[in-house]
Protein backbone atom coordinates (compact mmCIF):
# COMPACT_ATOMS: atom_id res chain seq x y z
CA UNK A 1 0.00 0.00 0.00
CA UNK A 2 1.42 3.31 -0.55
CA UNK A 3 1.51 6.53 1.12
CA UNK A 4 -1.52 7.66 -0.88
CA UNK A 5 -3.61 4.68 -0.29
CA UNK A 6 -3.40 5.27 3.54
CA UNK A 7 -4.76 8.69 3.15
CA UNK A 8 -8.13 7.78 4.99
CA UNK A 9 -8.80 3.47 5.11
CA UNK A 10 -12.39 4.64 5.76
CA UNK A 11 -13.42 4.32 2.23
CA UNK A 12 -11.88 3.91 -1.23
CA UNK A 13 -10.50 7.08 -2.00
CA UNK A 14 -11.31 9.33 -5.13
CA UNK A 15 -9.08 11.48 -7.59
CA UNK A 16 -10.45 14.31 -8.81
CA UNK A 17 -7.22 16.28 -9.52
CA UNK A 18 -7.39 18.32 -7.20
CA UNK A 19 -4.17 20.70 -5.78
CA UNK A 20 -3.35 21.83 -2.66
CA UNK A 21 -0.52 24.88 -2.41
CA UNK A 22 0.49 25.07 0.65
CA UNK A 23 2.54 24.36 4.41
CA UNK A 24 1.12 21.27 6.33
CA UNK A 25 2.25 22.99 9.56
CA UNK A 26 -0.31 26.20 9.04
CA UNK A 27 -3.60 26.07 10.46
CA UNK A 28 -4.93 27.02 7.16
CA UNK A 29 -3.77 24.72 5.33
CA UNK A 30 -4.48 22.15 7.57
CA UNK A 31 -8.41 23.22 7.84
CA UNK A 32 -8.07 22.46 3.67
CA UNK A 33 -6.51 18.80 4.32
CA UNK A 34 -9.19 18.21 7.29
CA UNK A 35 -12.50 18.26 4.71
CA UNK A 36 -10.03 16.74 2.23
CA UNK A 37 -10.05 13.47 4.17
CA UNK A 38 -13.25 13.66 5.83
CA UNK A 39 -14.40 13.18 2.45
CA UNK A 40 -11.89 10.57 1.20
CA UNK A 41 -10.30 12.65 -1.38
CA UNK A 42 -7.18 12.15 -3.04
CA UNK A 43 -5.18 15.76 -3.54
CA UNK A 44 -1.45 16.74 -5.15
CA UNK A 45 0.09 18.28 -2.11
CA UNK A 46 2.33 21.21 -3.47
CA UNK A 47 4.74 22.97 -0.70
CA UNK A 48 4.86 26.63 -0.27
CA UNK A 49 8.18 27.29 1.62
CA UNK A 50 6.89 29.98 3.96
CA UNK A 51 10.13 30.38 6.37
CA UNK A 52 11.66 31.11 2.70
CA UNK A 53 8.99 33.83 1.99
CA UNK A 54 7.79 31.57 -0.78
CA UNK A 55 4.33 32.85 -0.64
CA UNK A 56 5.31 36.31 -1.09
CA UNK A 57 7.11 35.63 -4.75
CA UNK A 58 5.63 36.05 -7.90
CA UNK A 59 5.01 32.76 -8.43
CA UNK A 60 2.47 32.46 -6.28
CA UNK A 61 0.79 35.89 -5.73
CA UNK A 62 -0.05 34.71 -9.42
CA UNK A 63 -2.27 31.96 -7.90
CA UNK A 64 -3.17 34.00 -4.28
CA UNK A 65 -2.66 37.96 -4.73
CA UNK A 66 -3.13 37.90 -1.15
CA UNK A 67 0.50 36.06 -0.25
CA UNK A 68 -1.32 33.61 1.86
CA UNK A 69 -1.86 29.47 1.65
CA UNK A 70 -3.66 27.48 1.15
CA UNK A 71 -4.73 28.10 -2.82
CA UNK A 72 -6.68 24.94 -3.53
CA UNK A 73 -7.09 24.29 -7.51
CA UNK A 74 -9.96 22.39 -9.08
CA UNK A 75 -9.41 22.17 -12.92
CA UNK A 76 -9.86 25.64 -13.70
CA UNK A 77 -10.95 26.90 -10.58
CA UNK A 78 -8.66 28.41 -8.08
CA UNK A 79 -9.51 29.41 -4.40
CA UNK A 80 -7.95 30.92 -1.65
CA UNK A 81 -9.08 31.53 2.23
CA UNK A 82 -9.19 28.52 3.74
CA UNK A 83 -13.11 28.59 5.10
CA UNK A 84 -14.29 29.14 1.48
CA UNK A 85 -12.07 26.13 -0.03
CA UNK A 86 -13.71 23.74 3.46
CA UNK A 87 -17.42 25.46 1.86
CA UNK A 88 -16.73 24.47 -1.93
CA UNK A 89 -15.16 21.11 -1.13
CA UNK A 90 -17.99 20.22 1.37
CA UNK A 91 -20.84 21.22 -1.35
CA UNK A 92 -19.45 19.65 -4.08
CA UNK A 93 -19.05 16.48 -2.49
CA UNK A 94 -21.92 16.53 0.11
CA UNK A 95 -22.82 13.26 -0.07
CA UNK A 96 -19.65 11.63 0.41
CA UNK A 97 -17.58 10.61 3.43
CA UNK A 98 -19.01 13.12 6.65
CA UNK A 99 -21.49 14.94 6.15
CA UNK A 100 -20.33 18.60 6.96
CA UNK A 101 -23.06 20.47 6.46
CA UNK A 102 -26.40 20.41 7.84
CA UNK A 103 -28.41 21.22 4.87
CA UNK A 104 -32.03 19.95 6.04
CA UNK A 105 -33.78 23.47 6.05
CA UNK A 106 -33.11 27.05 5.17
CA UNK A 107 -33.02 27.17 9.31
CA UNK A 108 -30.09 24.44 9.69
CA UNK A 109 -28.35 26.20 7.32
CA UNK A 110 -28.68 29.30 8.88
CA UNK A 111 -28.06 28.34 12.01
CA UNK A 112 -25.00 26.53 10.87
CA UNK A 113 -24.00 29.43 8.77
CA UNK A 114 -23.73 31.62 12.38
CA UNK A 115 -21.21 29.24 14.25
CA UNK A 116 -19.09 29.65 11.27
CA UNK A 117 -19.37 33.21 11.74
CA UNK A 118 -19.00 32.83 15.44
CA UNK A 119 -15.65 31.06 14.73
CA UNK A 120 -14.17 33.53 12.20
CA UNK A 121 -15.01 36.55 14.30
CA UNK A 122 -15.30 36.19 17.60
CA UNK A 123 -12.73 32.82 18.31
CA UNK A 124 -10.46 33.13 15.50
CA UNK A 125 -9.12 36.94 16.51
CA UNK A 126 -7.71 35.60 20.14
CA UNK A 127 -6.82 32.21 18.83
CA UNK A 128 -4.59 32.63 16.10
CA UNK A 129 -2.82 36.03 17.93
CA UNK A 130 -2.53 33.26 20.77
CA UNK A 131 -0.66 30.65 18.17
CA UNK A 132 1.25 33.06 16.58
CA UNK A 133 2.49 34.67 19.82
CA UNK A 134 3.05 30.94 21.27
CA UNK A 135 3.88 28.82 18.53
CA UNK A 136 4.84 30.45 15.32
CA UNK A 137 6.99 33.43 16.99
CA UNK A 138 9.34 30.62 19.09
CA UNK A 139 9.50 28.98 15.76
CA UNK A 140 11.41 32.03 14.35
CA UNK A 141 13.48 33.05 17.30
CA UNK A 142 11.08 35.51 17.87
CA UNK A 143 9.98 36.38 22.00
CA UNK A 144 6.44 35.89 22.75
CA UNK A 145 4.58 38.86 24.54
CA UNK A 146 3.08 37.89 27.55
CA UNK A 147 0.80 41.04 28.07
CA UNK A 148 -0.36 40.10 24.39
CA UNK A 149 -1.08 36.57 25.76
CA UNK A 150 -3.11 37.64 28.85
CA UNK A 151 -5.22 39.76 26.36
CA UNK A 152 -5.80 37.59 24.07
CA UNK A 153 -6.41 35.60 27.17
CA UNK A 154 -9.33 36.98 28.58
CA UNK A 155 -10.89 37.58 25.02
CA UNK A 156 -10.94 33.95 24.50
CA UNK A 157 -12.32 33.09 28.03
CA UNK A 158 -15.34 35.12 27.34
CA UNK A 159 -15.57 32.94 23.96
CA UNK A 160 -15.20 29.94 25.88
CA UNK A 161 -18.30 30.71 28.39
CA UNK A 162 -20.37 31.25 25.33
CA UNK A 163 -19.12 27.41 24.24
CA UNK A 164 -19.86 25.94 27.35
CA UNK A 165 -23.36 27.06 27.43
CA UNK A 166 -24.07 26.47 23.81
CA UNK A 167 -22.38 22.80 24.07
CA UNK A 168 -25.03 22.08 27.10
CA UNK A 169 -27.62 22.43 24.09
CA UNK A 170 -25.97 20.64 21.50
CA UNK A 171 -23.42 18.08 21.29
CA UNK A 172 -21.64 20.03 18.69
CA UNK A 173 -21.74 23.74 18.24
CA UNK A 174 -23.93 23.81 14.78
CA UNK A 175 -26.32 20.67 16.19
CA UNK A 176 -25.98 17.13 16.93
CA UNK A 177 -23.15 16.15 14.62
CA UNK A 178 -19.91 17.02 13.40
CA UNK A 179 -19.93 19.73 10.99
CA UNK A 180 -17.64 22.41 9.38
CA UNK A 181 -18.26 24.76 12.25
CA UNK A 182 -16.32 22.38 14.76
CA UNK A 183 -13.51 21.29 12.00
CA UNK A 184 -12.68 25.46 11.50
CA UNK A 185 -12.15 25.56 15.34
CA UNK A 186 -9.77 22.54 15.10
CA UNK A 187 -6.02 23.95 13.86
CA UNK A 188 -5.89 26.63 16.41
CA UNK A 189 -7.05 24.45 19.27
CA UNK A 190 -4.56 21.85 18.09
CA UNK A 191 -1.61 24.12 18.63
CA UNK A 192 -2.97 25.91 21.75
CA UNK A 193 -2.95 22.72 23.62
CA UNK A 194 0.74 22.76 23.56
CA UNK A 195 0.64 26.00 25.44
CA UNK A 196 -0.44 26.90 29.23
CA UNK A 197 -3.71 28.40 27.00
CA UNK A 198 -5.03 24.47 27.22
CA UNK A 199 -6.06 25.08 30.79
CA UNK A 200 -8.60 27.41 29.21
CA UNK A 201 -10.50 24.48 27.46
CA UNK A 202 -9.80 22.31 30.24
CA UNK A 203 -11.49 24.42 32.88
CA UNK A 204 -15.13 24.27 30.94
CA UNK A 205 -15.65 20.37 31.44
CA UNK A 206 -18.45 20.55 28.49
CA UNK A 207 -15.69 22.17 25.91
CA UNK A 208 -12.78 19.81 27.35
CA UNK A 209 -15.56 16.67 26.13
CA UNK A 210 -16.08 18.57 23.01
CA UNK A 211 -11.90 19.54 22.03
CA UNK A 212 -11.04 15.90 23.00
CA UNK A 213 -14.68 14.62 20.60
CA UNK A 214 -13.08 16.45 17.67
CA UNK A 215 -9.15 16.50 17.94
CA UNK A 216 -9.88 12.66 18.18
CA UNK A 217 -11.29 12.01 14.72
CA UNK A 218 -8.92 9.62 12.40
CA UNK A 219 -9.12 12.58 9.50
CA UNK A 220 -7.96 15.37 11.74
CA UNK A 221 -5.07 12.98 13.38
CA UNK A 222 -4.11 12.16 9.86
CA UNK A 223 -3.90 15.93 9.04
CA UNK A 224 -1.55 16.68 11.49
CA UNK A 225 0.89 13.45 10.27
CA UNK A 226 2.54 15.03 7.83
CA UNK A 227 4.25 11.77 6.77
CA UNK A 228 0.41 10.83 5.50
CA UNK A 229 -1.09 14.01 4.40
CA UNK A 230 1.92 15.65 2.81
CA UNK A 231 2.92 12.57 0.92
CA UNK A 232 5.97 12.18 -0.62
CA UNK A 233 7.40 15.53 0.37
CA UNK B 1 -48.95 55.44 2.42
CA UNK B 2 -47.44 54.89 5.65
CA UNK B 3 -43.66 54.77 6.59
CA UNK B 4 -43.80 51.27 5.99
CA UNK B 5 -44.69 51.55 2.35
CA UNK B 6 -42.11 53.80 1.52
CA UNK B 7 -39.39 51.00 1.93
CA UNK B 8 -39.69 49.78 -1.21
CA UNK B 9 -41.45 50.59 -4.35
CA UNK B 10 -39.69 48.43 -6.90
CA UNK B 11 -41.86 45.44 -5.69
CA UNK B 12 -44.94 44.84 -3.64
CA UNK B 13 -43.35 44.56 0.11
CA UNK B 14 -43.38 41.03 1.79
CA UNK B 15 -44.41 40.97 5.82
CA UNK B 16 -42.80 37.54 7.54
CA UNK B 17 -42.86 39.27 11.13
CA UNK B 18 -39.01 39.29 10.86
CA UNK B 19 -37.45 41.57 14.10
CA UNK B 20 -33.98 43.42 13.48
CA UNK B 21 -32.54 44.41 17.07
CA UNK B 22 -29.81 46.74 15.83
CA UNK B 23 -28.64 50.49 15.93
CA UNK B 24 -29.02 51.95 11.92
CA UNK B 25 -26.02 53.90 12.27
CA UNK B 26 -24.09 50.15 12.80
CA UNK B 27 -22.30 49.70 9.95
CA UNK B 28 -23.34 45.67 11.25
CA UNK B 29 -26.96 46.92 10.68
CA UNK B 30 -27.01 48.54 7.87
CA UNK B 31 -25.69 45.37 6.42
CA UNK B 32 -28.60 43.54 6.84
CA UNK B 33 -31.22 46.50 6.30
CA UNK B 34 -29.31 46.79 2.62
CA UNK B 35 -30.36 42.76 1.75
CA UNK B 36 -33.95 43.28 3.65
CA UNK B 37 -34.30 46.41 1.24
CA UNK B 38 -32.86 44.63 -1.80
CA UNK B 39 -35.79 41.76 -1.27
CA UNK B 40 -38.46 44.45 -0.62
CA UNK B 41 -38.90 42.66 3.19
CA UNK B 42 -40.51 44.01 5.96
CA UNK B 43 -39.32 44.02 8.93
CA UNK B 44 -39.76 45.65 13.01
CA UNK B 45 -36.69 47.68 13.46
CA UNK B 46 -35.65 47.42 17.34
CA UNK B 47 -33.32 50.24 18.77
CA UNK B 48 -30.33 48.84 20.60
CA UNK B 49 -29.33 51.85 22.19
CA UNK B 50 -25.47 51.35 21.75
CA UNK B 51 -24.16 54.81 23.51
CA UNK B 52 -26.16 53.97 26.38
CA UNK B 53 -24.42 50.42 26.70
CA UNK B 54 -27.31 48.27 25.68
CA UNK B 55 -26.02 46.16 23.93
CA UNK B 56 -23.85 44.85 26.94
CA UNK B 57 -27.17 44.48 29.33
CA UNK B 58 -28.67 40.92 30.17
CA UNK B 59 -31.87 41.86 28.51
CA UNK B 60 -29.50 41.96 24.50
CA UNK B 61 -26.77 39.15 25.98
CA UNK B 62 -29.74 36.70 26.14
CA UNK B 63 -30.40 37.54 22.25
CA UNK B 64 -26.50 37.77 21.42
CA UNK B 65 -24.22 36.54 24.47
CA UNK B 66 -21.09 37.83 22.66
CA UNK B 67 -23.03 41.82 22.98
CA UNK B 68 -23.00 42.67 19.24
CA UNK B 69 -25.49 43.82 16.91
CA UNK B 70 -28.00 43.07 15.10
CA UNK B 71 -29.78 40.24 15.74
CA UNK B 72 -32.04 39.03 13.41
CA UNK B 73 -35.28 37.26 14.25
CA UNK B 74 -37.48 34.63 12.10
CA UNK B 75 -39.97 33.57 14.53
CA UNK B 76 -38.01 30.77 16.89
CA UNK B 77 -35.09 31.43 14.96
CA UNK B 78 -32.75 33.77 16.16
CA UNK B 79 -29.36 34.95 14.27
CA UNK B 80 -26.27 37.00 14.92
CA UNK B 81 -23.15 38.22 13.05
CA UNK B 82 -24.36 40.46 10.20
CA UNK B 83 -22.96 38.21 7.28
CA UNK B 84 -24.43 35.01 8.64
CA UNK B 85 -27.96 37.37 8.20
CA UNK B 86 -27.73 38.44 4.91
CA UNK B 87 -26.56 34.70 3.75
CA UNK B 88 -29.54 33.00 5.82
CA UNK B 89 -32.23 35.81 4.01
CA UNK B 90 -30.70 35.61 0.35
CA UNK B 91 -31.17 31.79 0.55
CA UNK B 92 -34.42 32.31 1.75
CA UNK B 93 -35.82 34.09 -0.64
CA UNK B 94 -33.12 33.55 -3.39
CA UNK B 95 -36.12 34.06 -6.29
CA UNK B 96 -37.36 37.46 -5.17
CA UNK B 97 -36.21 40.75 -5.38
CA UNK B 98 -32.15 41.17 -6.79
CA UNK B 99 -30.21 37.75 -7.15
CA UNK B 100 -27.78 38.15 -4.65
CA UNK B 101 -26.45 34.96 -4.64
CA UNK B 102 -25.09 33.43 -7.85
CA UNK B 103 -26.04 29.80 -7.84
CA UNK B 104 -25.57 28.53 -11.22
CA UNK B 105 -22.90 26.35 -10.16
CA UNK B 106 -20.60 24.63 -7.69
CA UNK B 107 -17.71 26.93 -9.13
CA UNK B 108 -20.11 30.12 -9.28
CA UNK B 109 -20.88 29.55 -5.80
CA UNK B 110 -17.32 28.70 -4.60
CA UNK B 111 -15.97 32.07 -6.33
CA UNK B 112 -18.56 33.87 -4.72
CA UNK B 113 -18.06 32.63 -1.02
CA UNK B 114 -14.26 33.23 -2.01
CA UNK B 115 -14.86 36.92 -2.70
CA UNK B 116 -17.03 36.87 0.94
CA UNK B 117 -14.03 35.57 2.58
CA UNK B 118 -11.65 38.29 1.20
CA UNK B 119 -14.09 41.13 2.42
CA UNK B 120 -14.28 39.16 5.64
CA UNK B 121 -10.40 38.93 5.98
CA UNK B 122 -8.59 41.14 3.95
CA UNK B 123 -10.62 44.12 3.64
CA UNK B 124 -12.87 44.66 6.77
CA UNK B 125 -10.19 44.25 9.06
CA UNK B 126 -8.25 47.50 8.12
CA UNK B 127 -11.55 49.14 7.14
CA UNK B 128 -13.47 49.09 9.77
CA UNK B 129 -10.47 49.99 11.86
CA UNK B 130 -9.87 53.15 9.77
CA UNK B 131 -13.97 53.40 10.41
CA UNK B 132 -13.48 53.39 14.07
CA UNK B 133 -10.73 56.23 14.08
CA UNK B 134 -12.17 58.44 11.88
CA UNK B 135 -15.80 58.27 11.69
CA UNK B 136 -17.08 56.10 15.38
CA UNK B 137 -14.15 57.62 17.96
CA UNK B 138 -14.79 61.31 16.83
CA UNK B 139 -18.71 60.18 17.64
CA UNK B 140 -17.92 59.16 21.11
CA UNK B 141 -15.50 62.33 21.93
CA UNK B 142 -12.12 60.26 21.58
CA UNK B 143 -9.36 61.45 19.72
CA UNK B 144 -8.53 59.94 15.83
CA UNK B 145 -4.80 58.30 15.94
CA UNK B 146 -3.10 59.23 12.59
CA UNK B 147 -0.25 56.52 12.87
CA UNK B 148 -3.30 53.52 13.36
CA UNK B 149 -4.94 55.25 10.19
CA UNK B 150 -1.87 55.71 8.01
CA UNK B 151 -0.89 51.83 8.90
CA UNK B 152 -4.30 50.81 7.84
CA UNK B 153 -4.46 52.96 4.66
CA UNK B 154 -1.57 51.09 3.95
CA UNK B 155 -3.02 47.78 3.94
CA UNK B 156 -6.23 48.88 2.49
CA UNK B 157 -4.32 49.92 -0.46
CA UNK B 158 -2.91 46.85 -1.41
CA UNK B 159 -6.40 45.29 -0.96
CA UNK B 160 -7.62 47.85 -3.43
CA UNK B 161 -4.63 46.99 -5.75
CA UNK B 162 -6.09 43.52 -6.23
CA UNK B 163 -9.62 44.49 -6.45
CA UNK B 164 -8.54 47.29 -9.25
CA UNK B 165 -6.92 44.26 -11.14
CA UNK B 166 -10.32 41.93 -10.35
CA UNK B 167 -12.41 44.79 -11.12
CA UNK B 168 -11.14 44.72 -14.75
CA UNK B 169 -12.35 40.58 -15.15
CA UNK B 170 -15.91 41.45 -14.05
CA UNK B 171 -18.30 43.82 -13.43
CA UNK B 172 -18.60 43.18 -9.28
CA UNK B 173 -16.36 41.24 -7.32
CA UNK B 174 -17.57 37.87 -7.49
CA UNK B 175 -19.31 38.00 -11.39
CA UNK B 176 -20.71 40.53 -13.68
CA UNK B 177 -23.92 41.04 -11.41
CA UNK B 178 -23.99 42.63 -8.18
CA UNK B 179 -24.14 40.28 -5.40
CA UNK B 180 -23.65 40.01 -1.78
CA UNK B 181 -20.04 39.99 -1.97
CA UNK B 182 -20.47 44.15 -2.93
CA UNK B 183 -23.39 44.78 -0.59
CA UNK B 184 -21.55 43.44 2.16
CA UNK B 185 -18.69 46.49 1.46
CA UNK B 186 -21.10 49.19 1.46
CA UNK B 187 -21.01 49.95 4.74
CA UNK B 188 -17.80 50.94 5.79
CA UNK B 189 -17.24 51.95 2.65
CA UNK B 190 -20.23 54.65 2.98
CA UNK B 191 -18.55 55.76 5.98
CA UNK B 192 -15.30 55.95 4.24
CA UNK B 193 -16.23 58.77 2.24
CA UNK B 194 -16.90 60.79 4.67
CA UNK B 195 -13.16 60.89 5.48
CA UNK B 196 -9.90 61.30 3.72
CA UNK B 197 -9.09 58.02 3.19
CA UNK B 198 -11.95 58.23 0.26
CA UNK B 199 -8.80 59.29 -2.27
CA UNK B 200 -7.73 55.31 -1.98
CA UNK B 201 -11.08 54.94 -3.90
CA UNK B 202 -10.53 57.62 -6.10
CA UNK B 203 -7.19 56.93 -7.29
CA UNK B 204 -8.47 53.57 -9.14
CA UNK B 205 -10.59 54.31 -11.74
CA UNK B 206 -12.41 50.30 -12.02
CA UNK B 207 -12.31 50.58 -7.89
CA UNK B 208 -14.33 54.52 -8.27
CA UNK B 209 -16.84 53.04 -11.00
CA UNK B 210 -17.75 50.18 -8.37
CA UNK B 211 -17.95 52.52 -5.30
CA UNK B 212 -19.97 55.00 -7.36
CA UNK B 213 -22.42 51.62 -8.85
CA UNK B 214 -22.68 50.05 -5.49
CA UNK B 215 -23.00 52.58 -2.86
CA UNK B 216 -25.84 54.12 -5.66
CA UNK B 217 -28.50 51.45 -5.69
CA UNK B 218 -32.02 52.72 -4.24
CA UNK B 219 -32.07 49.89 -1.94
CA UNK B 220 -28.63 51.05 0.14
CA UNK B 221 -29.78 55.01 0.16
CA UNK B 222 -32.85 54.07 1.67
CA UNK B 223 -31.01 52.15 4.69
CA UNK B 224 -28.82 54.89 4.66
CA UNK B 225 -32.13 56.55 5.44
CA UNK B 226 -33.10 56.03 8.60
CA UNK B 227 -36.25 58.41 7.70
CA UNK B 228 -37.41 55.24 5.95
CA UNK B 229 -35.40 52.21 7.49
CA UNK B 230 -35.51 52.85 10.57
CA UNK B 231 -39.46 53.93 10.01
CA UNK B 232 -41.26 54.89 13.34
CA UNK B 233 -38.57 54.73 15.48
Amino acid sequence: MDDRNMVLNLMPNADFGYKVHGDPFSTNTRRVLAVLLEKGLFYEPITVDLKTGEHKRESFLSLNPFGQVPVFEDGNIKLCESRAITQYIAYVHSSRGTQLLNLQSHKTMGTLTMWMEIEAHQFDPFASVLTWEQVIKPLYGLETDQTVVEENEAGLENVLNVYEKRLGESKFLACNTFTLVDLHHLPNIQYLLGTSTKRLFENRPRVCTWVDDITGREAWKMACDHDKSWFGK
